[in-house]
């Protein structure tokens, strides 16, 4: 990465004093640790009740209850130790009594380790037409069926204690992009006010979590004033959300260096929905802890392959004879076992199995790139081991002519 | 079983004074061997040059390459030790140069284990107007593209042994149903001259097997004469083709009576496209040893579960809160890990996993069925057993009421 600014060293300097040491919670077995610093990214453990979380990490979407067109043990097997749920998709269907009376979400979709989920603020802002918002929360209808249903802090927050999440996003409004700076603030006021009922309505369990989201658009002033309601009010996390909604990728590294410093030191670091492998790169190294994204799975679904080599879309008539492996460096069941020519034939035959494998293939991806990038911190060359990276990204696009896709260009929805 | 006719008897007693001994082919190593009778059924071991299969045996179909919805090793998992292919599909894609020159269809889909292919004539036969037939082959337009293609014996059997399939099947024209005494004698005929030309075109290969398909439709005369027909080239196997194309399960079994005794009883004898578990019982009883239907993966991608009690649809609501597992005797990843309700969930929501697990458990009760059928063969009760595995079915019935779905239900075709 590129030179950090002033702030960011002093920030770095002022996490390094207070310890990174494990929070001292009210009785509570969560907390974040951290093992190593480099700049300003850090390495660490969260700790929780269904199990310790190696940081940074990437978290796979499970959005109904499964992570699309992957068994529980394909997930594992690719090494993630954390998936998210999602509030609203599960209220509607099977909904929160049912999943609650079958033991959990964590019982229900076979993952007996940490389980986010989100609050269901973003699903419910994007339905657009569908609903209206007010000082107390949201009505909306059901995008499924046209039903009408509430959500408000309060009950975003019973929802999720009835699904048993590890841990339990504020409830919040993501602000819309673009969007003027008075609509900025209000939204952001607005989801601070229902952060605090949030944290009223959440119920304290041991190894048990409730992040606060801070919002503010891409207002430097307004993101540190979020910061700061959050911080007085507490959480056991932080989350950095509106972005990677539209305003494109050095926007959002602005709004990081500019908000991730203010955060506590002590506590692990969430960049809600985001994002391409060169976002998490980027962002690491801006000390964030926790990702989550659909485009691993979306991608994988759809043809699109992340490797060490740069993107590749395996409908690409050029896969269609090859023997070669999708990433030779890749150890997931479609590198180990299948040529990418198979690929090809599965995504052009329609076969299920095409996203199957490359659902796989592209959240081992992920976690393959995490867990070096966590590596590099911990000897202490991140900055080389990222452009390195990087380098291999750029070197796989000159080997392979213009047919790469550029990273980066599946489109964003965290619905689905 | 019911009481088998006299010649049933007398045609078991002849196989007897055979001794059931692997035959001693022309210097290969494919061969069949019986190892236990009970009445007419049998069980054996077929030696292959990708390995053995014990006999009866289910084979999943995988028409494109791919067991639909399952990756080879969830195929594996269900106990499954050969597989199908199919020359029509795998003619028009990939293509069979392309599956050669990556090393076969075995490597191609993973599967180091014995392939059957089956030789397309099904599959061209049913595409109605797109096709004509002359008595030197088929002429077809893909169903895919339009495009135009030829199928000649010579053609057929060239592509099976470019994909590298361990049983090659001859080719044949499946007999419409119904059709006039003189349609299907002059059908059956041309599929005897044609299955001559198809064992001069096959290239014999150590472990590697040509079967051929008797034909008839349901006259037991007709049946006769394509028995001897097919003994006087010689085959290494032999199929009954033909049935199960909507004659009804009385009528088909009829069929096997008349036919089953007259085949060789030192070759393994192959039912094509049959069916549901209850005809896999009763032509079990009759002699048959392999079965391919795309019953049980169709079934798991429209939440229709094949189990030890009946057959269930997943999508009925009486399962949306149901915490026990689809089938309490199978140990699938459905079964061991998920509730009904889940199940159920994944099926509501569109959701890829719920084909993928239920598609996995219903191979897995297939292949946990045969197993149960040669395993009492062995033991000499197949005849209490099997009458105890349909009491099972019809008690599931009585417990859950007139919801259950009839066995069969489901409608059959090889395509897809």
């Amino acid at each position: 990465m590129s030179a950090a600014p002033s702030w960011a060293a002093s920030a770095a300097a002022s996490a390094a004093t207070s310890g990174l040491a494990v929070p001292a919670a009210s009785g509570d077995a969560f907390g974040w640790k951290g093992v190593a610093r480099d700049g300003a990214a850090r390495a660490g453990v969260m700790r929780t009740a269904h199990g310790p979380v190696a940081t940074p990490v990437f978290m796979p979407v499970g959005t109904a209850g499964t992570v699309k067109a992957m068994t529980a043990d394909g997930v594992r097997s690719t090494g993630a130790a954390i998936v998210l749920g999602n509030t609203y998709h599960l209220m509607l269907r099977p909904g929160p009594e049912r999943v609650q009376a079958l033991g959990g979400l964590h019982r229900f979709m076979d993952w007996p380790g940490p389980i986010l989920t989100d609050s269901g603020g973003f699903q419910v802002m994007s339905l657009g037409a569908l609903r209206t918002l007010d000082a107390d929360g949201v009505t909306f209808r059901s995008h499924l069926d046209g039903s009408k249903h509430r959500l408000t802090p309060e009950r975003s927050i019973r929802i999720q204690h009835a699904l048993d999440a590890t841990i339990t996003m504020a409830f919040d409004e993501c602000t819309p992009y673009p969007a003027t700076p008075e609509q900025v603030a209000a939204s952001m006021r607005l989801s601070m006010r229902w952060a605090e009922r949030s944290r009223q309505a959440f119920v304290a369990r041991a190894g048990y979590a409730m992040f606060g989201i801070v919002q503010g658009g891409t207002d430097a002033g307004l993101r540190a004033e979020s910061v700061a309601a959050l911080r007085a009010i507490g959480f056991e996390g932080y989350a950095v959300g509106g972005l990677a909604v539209g305003e494109g990728q050095a926007e959002m590294l602005r709004v990081l260096d500019a908000t991730v410093p203010l955060l506590p030191p002590d506590r692990p670091r969430y960049l809600m929905g985001v994002g391409t492998p060169d976002d998490l790169v980027a962002s690491v190294a801006r000390g964030v802890d926790m990702f989550d994204c659909v485009m691993p799975t979306r991608a994988g679904r759809t043809a699109r392959a992340y490797t060490s080599r740069g993107v590749l879309n395996l409908r690409n008539a050029r896969h269609a004879g090859d023997p070669g492996p999708v990433d030779a460096a890749c150890g997931c069941t479609a590198c180990r076992r299948h040529s990418r020519a198979y690929l090809h034939h599965l995504f052009r035959a329609g076969e299920m199995l095409g996203p199957m494998l490359l659902s796989e293939h592209n959240i081992r991806y992920y976690q393959d790139l995490m867990r070096g990038l966590r590596e590099a911190i911990v000897r202490g060359d991140l900055e080389a081991h990222s452009a390195a990276v990087r380098a291999e990204w750029e070197a796989g696009k000159e080997g392979q002519g213009s047919a790469l896709d550029p990273p980066g260009a599946a489109p964003l929805d965290r619905h689905t």
